[in-house]
Parts: structure tokens; C-alpha cells; sequence
């Protein structure tokens, strides 16, 4: 008999979780959101995965339920559990992704580096962070970021009145805000890891990652100029990270590497993560079948890689008409060596529609093809 | 809007085009014999291929038609190009593939290298043929065979009587059946291009296949000491083949090396091929990603290597008890570098119901660890 996944959403995440259930011979079936969802060739079920439900009735034809995003509500993981159905990453470990105040104290619990951080509740308190940290901070709403979203740079205490106010609103939050320091970084990293419920971990090699307007870019395998320190320190601190919260699947640690030289955890992700899309086309086992492996307590595969670099840039928005499935003849053409990706979802300004990635011997000419590639698709 | 390909069979290979069919965007559909094929999860019809009305209306909702097989009859694929519908591989070079009498007349119209032929009617010329060949010979049926199946060496004209009878009693045998010399081959060689209705052709390396009982065993990617001229006549046959019979997407030429250092052409097959599925793992662009791009007239993908040596070698029958899935614990700790391929087949004695792929640099080690990876599906 077949391994039977169930991923809950239908995200480019899942969808790409597709090609190596398919190779594995591992039955993958999806709770979308809506028809038409990314990953719509696999959906078996469009519904909510707040409703208990909806999720239970998915859960009860798979081996092991997994996640497309963080966004199921812990009472409905619970609940899961305890119907008996195997969830991974488990309610416990998800918790840490789900809710940035809980994330930053239990890496301080960990004894791991972290920009200097304080929930606050008021204006007051934010003000007096401000006054500690130079006058400048990042202002996070604990629950329901991402890219970019929920993450505000404040350089006065009542630059945050909005949020204090819908934190208040929400019952979740508890009116509460995370504030911390702006780090002064010199460059952004993201050590991704892939942990299974019996314990054995496996490293993918630390990669750069640059951001636009709080949103993945690029990525660069492996992240240049990284001394041995740098990258033995994002393993242990991603490896630390996943055993300690006893994380399961993919773990994405990103990380702020310092003017003067440190590292800081910024976010995490308990999923295949933006920053290890390169590993689909550049290393041996991809992070969406390691991830597969992983949920199923499946032996891990090795992450080594093909080629010295390989870069992915993400697609942004896409055509500014069109589909990018138009603009694929020209970009083919000019670039046969480029592996494209095409989430299947309508252009949108912003959204991640696709990437691209390329690998090769000499880092300058990957970034300038994989960057010339990605400019078919927009405009 | 996305590329519509439609896929005519639902067998591993149908399966294996829906990787880079999710990866590129393009909406993949197959018309399957069966419920439970190997490409199900593609699979948007079962019926009958034989039958015009089923492939006509699986036809209307696709770009472009192509294949897993070529047991679609010549009637049904010219009435799909009279109504308009892109067929790829056309039906007149397709015909080439179907029938082993076509293709003999038309590779010695080309001037290409093939083992000595004759068209026999009855045990008499069969006879004649084996008194001039050393009282040897192969006797093939022109139609219908696949690994090993319609293929018989004979010592005496009256091996073959049971084959006469049954293409005296088929029409489109007209009685006749297809004798080559027995070829004293060093090895077997496998030559894959890929060519797109534009005119672009491109190559991957020359292969080594080994085969068993009639059926391939292993590949090993790139031919070892295969001289320049060696593999520069292979591709030259196989592009020289692909134009002049205009075939579209991949093109496998199965070649006998001999031992006089000759090369021949044993078979054709116009779709992805046993011979090519390293090229999934070892490849920057696949086989299976190359026939999507071909038949869909898109620019072809580089077919540059990841590493010096892949080796792939078959899971024919599988497990005596269980499935595959089974199995794979064992082999995934034993083997984190292989790369698993489960065809979703039940297990039967002699079916090809997977394959490993191995990549590395030295390569007995590749060839050990590969054939060692197999083995936990044997048994």
C-alpha cells in the first residue's frame, strides 16, 4: 500500500510537493482553499481548515497530515491529535511558527541569538523601547505575517496605534505587539534543515537570501563567502532549533548576519520554505520531498548538491498581462540551461507567481542569466 | 493561459511527464485504459484508444495530443488531424515506429546502418534467409512487440510457423514477417534526441543499455569509452532519422555496437524511453520535460549532465509480497543518495514497476551502489 500524504492548503507549496510524491510513488492529496487552487492537480477537497470538520473528514484517508502555511488554529490541530491522526509538524513545534511572541521566547529559552525583542502593550511601552534602541524599531503583529505583511518599522510610539488597536480587537493577540531592534545587518541568510519524528536531521547548505520590500528576491546556494564559523553556527542554531522544539518536516531558519559579525534569528517556517525552492534543480534531494520523507518518518535524502552555485529568482507579480505561460517561448529561447517554475496562479503586482533557478561554475554569470531570465516575465 | 498537452495512455511514462508538467505550468491530461493506470493522477478519462469518438472528444479540450505508446491505429490518429487536432508525433511518422517492416524500408532508404532484413512470407523464405545468414536469425512481428515481445531468434524455417498463422490471420500483417540477421553485438547502445516541429533538434549523451532477457536491465549514462566517433555517428543517425522522418519530441534509437566497430540500428521508439529515464535525476532538462517542451513546439531545454556518471537500473517484477512502499525504509537509510522512482504498478514477475537512479563521479562505485539499491525491491 501506497504512503498517503495530506497537505493542508493548496499553495505553490503543495503543488511542488507534487513531482516528488509522484517519483516516490506517494499518494498526495490536498485540502485546498479554493478550486483552482495552485495546487489543484492534486486537491481531493475544497474547504476550511478552520472547521474541525472539514479537516477531520479530510485527515481520515491519510497516513499523515502536513502543512501548506502555518495558518490552522492550534485548537484544530489539537483536536486532530487526538482523534488519533499522526500531524506534522505537530501541534506543539507549530506553535513556535504561528505566533512571533512564543517564537522569540523560546529561542531566548534556547539560549539562542536574538535580536533584542519586548511585547508590548501600549504606546507607553513602545516608546520606551524606542528610547533604549536608539530611537528606531520593527513593530510585529504576533500572528498572521507574512512576506512583509505584519512587519512595520517605527520610529515614534504611536506609529503603532492601528495595530495596538486591532490587537485588542483580537482575542488571540491579547493586545500585545512584539517590538525589537532594527538590526543592522550586513546580508540576510536562511538555513534550512529537515528533522523526522524518530530524530535524524540533515542540513542543506546555508544560503543567502535578499529581500525586496520584506519579500524573497533571490536566493543564492550556498551563500557566498560564508567562513566555516558562519555556516557551523546557522546548522547548530537550525539543528538546535529542531530538535529542541522537536519540529518535524522542513525547518527554515532565516537569519540576520551582522555588520559585526553575528547571527540572529529573525523568522521561522515549519515547511519548505521560499529559500530552498533552488534545492528542486540544484541538489540531490529537494526540501518538498525531504519534507515528504520527513512527515512520514521516511530515512532522509542527501543534500548534496549539483553545481558550486545556483541561484533562484523569485517571480514577482508576473506579466503585467497576460499569462506567463505567454512569455515562455522568448525566455526558453534565450535561456535553454534556466529551469522555470509556474505556480499555475493569475498574475497579480507582488505576488509570487513563479521562479526561476539556475546552477553553474561561475556565481556573477548564474545571478546575471537567472536574474535576465526572470525579466520575460515581467513588464 | 496555460499549455494544454494531452497524453494518450496512462502508463509510467504518461506518470513521469507529470513532474515537469507541474513544474512548467502546463496543464497535463491523460486518457487512461484503466482506472488505477500509473499516470491516475492525471488521468481526466478512461477509454478506449482504438476508439475515434473517445479520442476525439478527449482531443477537444488540449493543445496538443501526444503519447505513452504507439498503439494508437493509424485511422484514428490521420481522423484527429483531419478534424484539426495537433497530433505529436505526426501520424506518418509514427507509422514509422508501428510498424518494424516501415521502419526497416525507410532507415535503408535513409542509408542508414541497419542489421541485414528481409520481409519473409512463409517457413520457405525464412529458410532462404537463415541458409544465408549462417543458419541464424531474429524473426520479429512488424506490430504489437515491446520488451522482447514479438521478437524470436530462430535456427530452423519452421520456428516461426505460429507467427505466420497469426499474421496470415491479422489484416494489417499481410501475412508477413520480419527477419534480420543475428547481430554479434560488443553492447547495445541507446541514442535520445528530442526534435520540435520547428525544425530544433538536441541530443543527450549516448547511452550504454543493458538488457535482460529482452527487456532493459540498466543504463549507464554516459557510454563508457565511447569514442568521439562512436558517439558522433550515433547522433548522427538519430538526428539524421529525427528530420528526415519529421519527428516530434523524443526519439529513442536503440543501436547494436558490434564487434567489428559498427554501429546498427535495432529499434525506434517516438516517445520518452526506459533508455532515458536517467536523465530525470542526471539531466538539467529531462527527457520527460523535453517531450512536453517538443510536442508543444517550445524552445528544447539544455541537456547538459550533473554529474560524470548515471547509472539507472529497473525494478522488473518488485517485491514477491507487499508493494514497493514496503520496502523503501530500508533502501532510503542504506541509500540517501539514490534517487526512487515508483511507478504506482502492482508488483507481477518481469513488469517494470520502477527504477533507481544513481549519480556520481566513479563509476563501479555508481553501478555497486545502484544495482545494491535495487535489491531491497527484489526478493
Amino acid at each position: 500500500m501506497a504512503f498517503r500524504v495530506g497537505v493542508i492548503g493548496g499553495g505553490q507549496l503543495a503543488r511542488m510537493m507534487v513531482p516528488p510524491a509522484v517519483h516516490l510513488g506517494i499518494d498526495i492529496r490536498v485540502l485546498a482553499e479554493t478550486e483552482g487552487s495552485s495546487a489543484r492537480l492534486a486537491a481531493t477537497q475544497v474547504g476550511d481548515h478552520h472547521d474541525l470538520q472539514t479537516v477531520l473528514a479530510f485527515a481520515r484517508d491519510v497516513d499523515v497530515v502536513t502543512f501548506d502555511h502555518e495558518h490552522v488554529p492550534q485548537p484544530v490541530l489539537r483536536a486532530l491529535v487526538e482523534a488519533g491522526v499522526r500531524v506534522h509538524p505537530a501541534p506543539a513545534a507549530l506553535a513556535v511558527a504561528q505566533d512571533k511572541i512564543v517564537m522569540r521566547r523560546r529561542l531566548t529559552d534556547l539560549g539562542l541569538p536574538v535580536p533584542d525583542w519586548a511585547v508590548v502593550a501600549d504606546p507607553d511601552e513602545l516608546g520606551a523601547f524606542l528610547d533604549a534602541h536608539g530611537g528606531r524599531a520593527v513593530v510585529k503583529t504576533p500572528r498572521g505575517g507574512y512576506d512583509g505583511k505584519g512587519v512595520r518599522v517605527v520610529r515614534a510610539a504611536h506609529e503603532a496605534d492601528d495595530w495596538f488597536a486591532a490587537a485588542r480587537a483580537d482575542d488571540q493577540q491579547e493586545g500585545a505587539l512584539l517590538v525589537e531592534e532594527l538590526v543592522e545587518f550586513r546580508r540576510e541568510l536562511a538555513q534550512l534543515v529537515a528533522r523526522r519524528p524518530s530524530g535524524e536531521v540533515v542540513a542543506w547548505p546555508l544560503v543567502e537570501t535578499v529581500q525586496r520590500d520584506g519579500v524573497c528576491a533571490e536566493v543564492i546556494a550556498p551563500a557566498p563567502d560564508s567562513t566555516g564559523r558562519v555556516a557551523e553556527l546557522a546548522e547548530h542554531i537550525a539543528v538546535t532549533v529542531a530538535a529542541e522544539v522537536d519540529v518535524t518536516g522542513v525547518l527554515a531558519v532565516e537569519l540576520f548576519e551582522t555588520v559585526d559579525g553575528r547571527l540572529l534569528v529573525n523568522e521561522l517556517a515549519m515547511r519548505p520554505h521560499n529559500t530552498g525552492h533552488w534545492s528542486i534543480d540544484g541538489a540531490v534531494t529537494s526540501q518538498f520531498e525531504q519534507h515528504l520523507r520527513a512527515v512520514l518518518d521516511l530515512p532522509l535524502g542527501a543534500t548534496d548538491v549539483h553545481a558550486d552555485w545556483s541561484v533562484m529568482v523569485n517571480v514577482l507579480g508576473g506579466p503585467a498581462s497576460g499569462a506567463l505561460a505567454d512569455r515562455l517561448p522568448r525566455l526558453m529561447a534565450a535561456h535553454p540551461e534556466v529551469k522555470v517554475h509556474d505556480y499555475g496562479k493569475d498574475p497579480r503586482p507582488g505576488r509570487k507567481v513563479g521562479h526561476v533557478t539556475l546552477s553553474g561554475g561561475d556565481l556573477p554569470d548564474v545571478v546575471a542569466r537567472a536574474r535576465a531570465a526572470v525579466t520575460f516575465f515581467e513588464g
